[in-house]
């Protein structure tokens, strides 16, 4: 079981605006390839190839932002499980840019995301499959309040 | 004195993803997009020719999804000035999907901006040039509410 | 039977990149949207509900940039077929900045799309249904050549 | 000098488009990517901290797509430097897919790029500074008739 998991990115020329930095939608994408890598890391891929297939859409998403990212910066996205329910789990994520010294915290977020069936063209919450939930463990408190802080 | 704003846009192909609606950082673009329309409806733009530039980073956006979009949708982004500092202002969206009878609300969400100069490469708080702050109002209790139900 | 479309856009923050112009991958999102708005202005639309599902994957895209677009330029992109072939479209376009006097030319594209027909997770070539192929006509040469100046 | 650079990805989900493959736009993204890395490779950037300011807007920008890829490939993006003058770069690119056996190649590209030098708001096209030409050689012919196959 796991609860936590970190990824590497450089930025993107395409990813940075006319303000020169990175625009912030983007902060969101990295955020997903973050949980996205979460899965891979536990053998598994956010899209399994099952019947019904699975969703997992997001129903909460949130960014506090900190300093700019610019292009060629590399960041660090630290992703931690916050909750884990029957048909949802929420992540904390911890933006650092690491190629200065000392590190610089850019970013915060946090995303909570649904497991759904598609049905007939609709998707319908549903539990977790088992083989999913028993490989995703809740971060410990104490990783959690450092976040919080 | 203005405080709110609607822009109606039509979901692009390559706004949607695998899952085949449009992917949940597209709506961060929206809110934007609606902020950038509401700067013009006032005379102005975001991007002001002025020296030093004036900039306007996000600190803080979030969203709540509660259904999605698919393509070629037509989704109304209505956006309401929640507060208004010196430096800062706080905007909320209410998103609602008007190619369906009764309409549907998809998201609400929130950004927070501040009023920067760029300065020697970096960027500083600024307080919010009157030529502007004069133009945008807070809207009033009575909608803003209506938006937190 | 229609062979041209004209849609106009104006270009926003989150297109543009560090340069300060819109990224060059975004002129052919532009070319692509004026595609299906071409197919909307002949009733129809680029994802038809049919079964076996039908594709319009692109096989050839190409641009020649000559002028850059900034932050609410208002863009009109010109879509002209062609060539019209049982299992394929080729679109060629011209893409105008509006908002200066005179119209300036930014660029001129072309787009080639394959229809296809998803079959057990595959996409296989398949004859443009008669129903839209008849909607469809190639434009007079003595525009084409106006374009290939 | 260097003539050419490889550069591998994995897609990303946000990449992805609602017929369930990567959309034709980004094969863009990762050509350009690819240019990026090629200048790292060379211990430059592609952004310098020059002045004035050094910009290499695209003049033309090709592909020919022949499969698609699909969330988490692997794609190597192969550049190789087909014709160097004084003021303008041409890259040709291959597209290959590595997570199957045997590797599939999905797509080939061109770009050709211009070096400007930014003046009073205006880009001008401009010698490519020695320190950077001296860097880039042309890939050998026979390497780059095995790409025009």
């Amino acid at each position: 079981m796991a609860y936590e998991f970190k990824l590497v990115r450089r930025v993107e020329f395409f990813e940075t605006d006319m303000a020169g930095i990175v625009h912030f939608s983007n902060f969101f994408r990295y955020m997903e390839a973050a949980e996205h890598g979460f899965f891979r890391s536990l053998g598994m891929s956010i899209v399994a190839d099952v019947e019904p297939p699975l969703g997992w859409p997001r129903v909460h998403a949130r960014c506090d932002f900190k300093h700019p990212l610019h292009f060629e910066d590399n960041v660090e996205i630290h992703l931690l499980v916050r909750e884990k329910r029957s048909k949802s789990l929420s992540y904390t994520f911890r933006l650092v840019k690491i190629n200065s010294a000392p590190p610089v915290e850019v970013a915060r977020g946090s995303i909570t995301v649904v497991c759904v069936r598609h049905k007939d063209g609709k998707m319908q919450a549903a539990t977790i499959p088992q083989a999913i939930a028993e490989r995703i463990d809740v971060a410990p408190t104490s990783l959690l309040e450092a976040l919080n802080d």
